[in-house]
């Protein structure tokens, strides 16, 4: 374990170059050999494979609310959480050089930057045909190819790609915050001031999900966050994901998890780490 | 009133024609006009305007998950929920004649219809690029204009555009629902087989939540769906969206609404209406 703390640790995060996930990771580790992947799934698979230490991905965003391809990995893939990162995220409309505002009617972006600057788009151009890409980095360095288009993205974007940042902050929210999870084989030791995750499933009768929770009301554990997905293949059963404040080893912590094994059909713990400063 | 039930009603979907979202409000209304709305707030706005007596949006996938346009729309727009909806959806690989598999390398469709398919798209298609449009028919009529693209649509749009089905039942779930609302200045008399739709939130504080359902399972009301959505403007602040076994005038759901009043910070009925069938 020591030696292997000396060497820089291999960190994979949602690429290319340029992205808000990369922001964050480099956030979490300050000395790190980065190295993007094309999506999602393909960092969940380079920790996985163990191609590298730990990856970093995005799973929640203040405004437009969770990325499911992180939601629905987490369910089915055995990494753990060891760490939470959070960003501000501030979007820019970005062009080729000489393109004004009217001539856009392609607007490239990732879906979550087009949805936190939805009332934007919608205000400013009604009828732009929206195309989704893999990351906001991808949309600038596509503005070469595409026509009386423009871009949601970063201004180190723009730069790199020398593209024209036509107007800044554009995000509906000038609040605009990401999570971002750093997964691994392991999760984190405790600091005292922790969170853990984990995803359940309730019985589908009346009062299930509420004797679920007081689980955690009758020890006072706070929940930062529950939401539900869809059960895939059982239309309208849902799975939980939820947030508490506190580490696994807590003895609260402790107790409310071996309950809900009793009051729920299933349980999987993602983690417990420090909460994101 | 009489003679208004005599007349045709105007109903206003989510266009253009061949969506799913018509074949939700043929269902509903076996006698009506059907006028197709390029979004969804496009027909929210309809109905408030008056511009039709009722709107049909799509809210759910039981694959996906929900629709947060349509959420979005329903906490900020006064019309109520009269109506529910429920369709198998089934997708298709569409191309233009004499197109092959391998020529592929664009894959248009909805952003729903993209996500109900992404397994089958990143085995047969691991680098195309995707797409967002604003429904399965635009895509399939788009086909026309793009190079070496498919969509991903129904059967009677292709057929509509002259295109051709080169795959059949590409969606990633089988048993794949999704749920429309009926929109309408005021909700449905009970029927004795009724849901209510409503959103509130609760304090920040340990128990919030779990004090709030407790008023559903006391009364053995049955929860049929929760879901969070990140409150604007106030990061990691969540409004709930609820939907519950009952019509709002019956005594045991008024009384629960009543004591929701009590220990929620924010209510908003949403509104009563027969199940889907």
């Amino acid at each position: 374990m020591r030696k292997r703390e000396m060497v820089k640790p291999r960190v994979a995060y949602l690429g290319p170059e340029g992205t808000f996930c990369e922001q964050a990771a480099r956030k979490q580790f300050s000395r790190a050999a980065l190295i993007p992947y094309p999506n999602i799934a393909g960092v969940f698979m380079a920790v996985e494979k163990r191609e590298v230490d730990y990856g970093a991905v995005p799973v929640e965003n203040s405004t437009e609310g969770s990325v499911y391809a992180t939601l629905d990995r987490l369910l089915e893939s055995n990494l753990m959480i060891c760490g939470e990162v959070e960003l501000k995220v501030a979007h820019n409309l970005i062009v080729k050089p000489n393109t004004s505002l009217n001539q856009i009617k392609v607007i490239l972006s990732h879906p979550q930057a087009l949805a936190q600057c939805r009332r934007f788009i919608e205000n400013t151009f009604p009828d732009a045909e929206l195309r989704e890409v893999s990351s906001t980095a991808k949309a600038v360095e596509l503005l070469g190819s595409v026509d009386n288009a423009a871009a949601i993205g970063t201004e180190i974007a723009a730069e790199r790609s020398k593209m024209v940042v036509l107007k800044k902050g554009i995000e509906d929210e000038s609040n605009n915050l990401t999570r971002f999870f750093v997964l691994g084989e392991v999760d984190a030791r405790p600091t005292g001031r922790d969170k853990t995750s984990l995803i359940f499933s309730a019985k589908h009768i009346p009062g299930a999900l509420y004797r679920v929770l007081e689980i955690f009301a009758v020890r006072n554990i706070n929940l930062t966050k529950i939401e539900s997905r869809p059960e895939k293949g059982k239309p309208w059963s849902y799975v939980f994901f939820l947030d508490f404040e506190g580490h696994r080893t807590e003895e609260k912590s402790n107790e409310a998890l071996n309950a809900m094994k009793e009051r729920c059909t299933y349980i999987k713990l993602l983690g417990s780490y420090p909460r994101a400063q």
